[in-house]
């Protein structure tokens, strides 16, 4: 299991063994680091309706192909960082997600396995009525907050029969298994890398199984995935964002 | 105006007046340099359906608001290199476009000209079947090599009525003026800013005139922007791609 942490200003990633942290800077507690997002990706390739639970839920039928759309980094937060509530949607929803972190730049991958990294958890934040709006997913799915990631990359999974939870304030909102995953992780890989370059570090966040539903500012909500960990997030209004306008 | 260059595996920035070229490393004549793209943007926001005679031609009313998407930073392309024709589409088209150059990180931006370093040639390669089969256009725009950009930044444009004309094989597909625009520059920077936070190196891709079409392998096409210059590119059969899968 490896993340990247801060520490009085220090950016570094260190390996974690239980309670500790192993790194170039020295071994450390972890409550001594703050958790960053275990990467910066240059892309984050999300994948629509992939749970064949989320596609009988909708009443849809399992689609033929991965459905592709993409997320800025901009919207890249770590865990216990706040999600920001846009003004400009009324009804924005968790997405619990499996995340594949790519370790080398590819394309073209034959075998899939010699390209990942590891994995983690992902929360592909959505404003639905935005979605619907625009038909197409980009701007709903854009915002700054949108893609919380972490909290750290499980380098060492055998298998991807792992059970994912979200909550919301506590209460179990979205409980399936990775394994009802329409397409799994080696096609999702094969697939995209036909189409685009990867890049060490990038996402592919696999999609999101039954029970998708709204949050609202003073929520906390979790994916917890088995064998990675959970990652939190809470969610404020934007007028209680108190990060500053850059310009 | 200025622009990225290579030479003997450097890479470096430089001013251009006429066919001279000055930089920290020295002052070249532009024959003696490869053009690089402009810019490595971390973003690429694309605007569909965003001029007057384009909406038009295809009997649609003008929208309410900029419609987003993203093309991944793996689909750029400089001047004179290859636009790869995937083997799984049968329709992949050019769309000219002027694209905007963010000089500075910013969100929120109430005063737009602060924040615009300055303007270059865009060409939105589209595999059509693809974006109709899928509806989300992400696919059909993300594939390597679908973004050329260049071939310089005109750092100094003070109007944006700039014709705009794409020609394939010399002869002339797209022909308009950017002050057809139905949102103009400021309006998307004002707009896409309060979504997203922008880098210095983003490219904000403004949206294509009427005249869309197809390319085939061996064609080239050509954007010219009024007061930018011309991009040039010329297309390939994925065949024909002599560079290898990096895995």
């Amino acid at each position: 299991m490896i993340g990247k942490f801060e520490r009085d200003g220090n950016v570094f990633c260190g390996e974690i063994t239980g309670n500790s942290v192993a790194s170039t800077e020295g071994t450390y507690d972890l409550s001594e680091l703050r958790v960053l997002s275990p990467t910066n990706p240059s892309k984050i390739i999300c994948i629509g309706l992939n749970y064949f639970d989320h596609a009988r839920e909708l009443e849809l039928e399992a689609p033929e192909r991965p459905l592709l759309f993409l997320k800025p980094p901009s919207s890249v937060i770590g865990p216990k960082e706040s999600i920001v509530y846009p003004a400009s949607s009324a009804h924005v929803d968790y997405e619990g997600e499996l995340a594949v972190i790519i370790g080398q730049r590819c394309r073209r991958v034959q075998d899939p396995e010699k390209v990942i990294l590891g994995y983690t958890c992902f929360n592909d934040i959505t404003a639905r009525d935005l979605q619907v709006l625009d038909g197409q997913w980009t701007r709903s799915k854009s915002y700054d907050t949108f893609a919380p990631l972490g909290p750290y990359i499980a380098t060492d999974l055998d298998s991807l029969h792992l059970s994912i939870v979200t909550r919301v304030n506590g209460r179990i909102k979205q409980d399936s298994n990775v394994s009802n995953l329409i397409f799994d992780v080696n096609y999702l890989i094969k697939f995209i890398s036909h189409i685009m370059t990867l890049e060490a570090g990038d996402i592919i966040a696999t999609g999101t199984p039954a029970g998708v539903g709204p949050l609202k500012p003073g929520d906390t909500v979790e994916v917890t995935i088995q064998h990675i960990g959970t990652l939190m997030n809470n969610v404020i209004s934007q007028q209680d964002d108190s990060s500053l306008p850059c310009v």
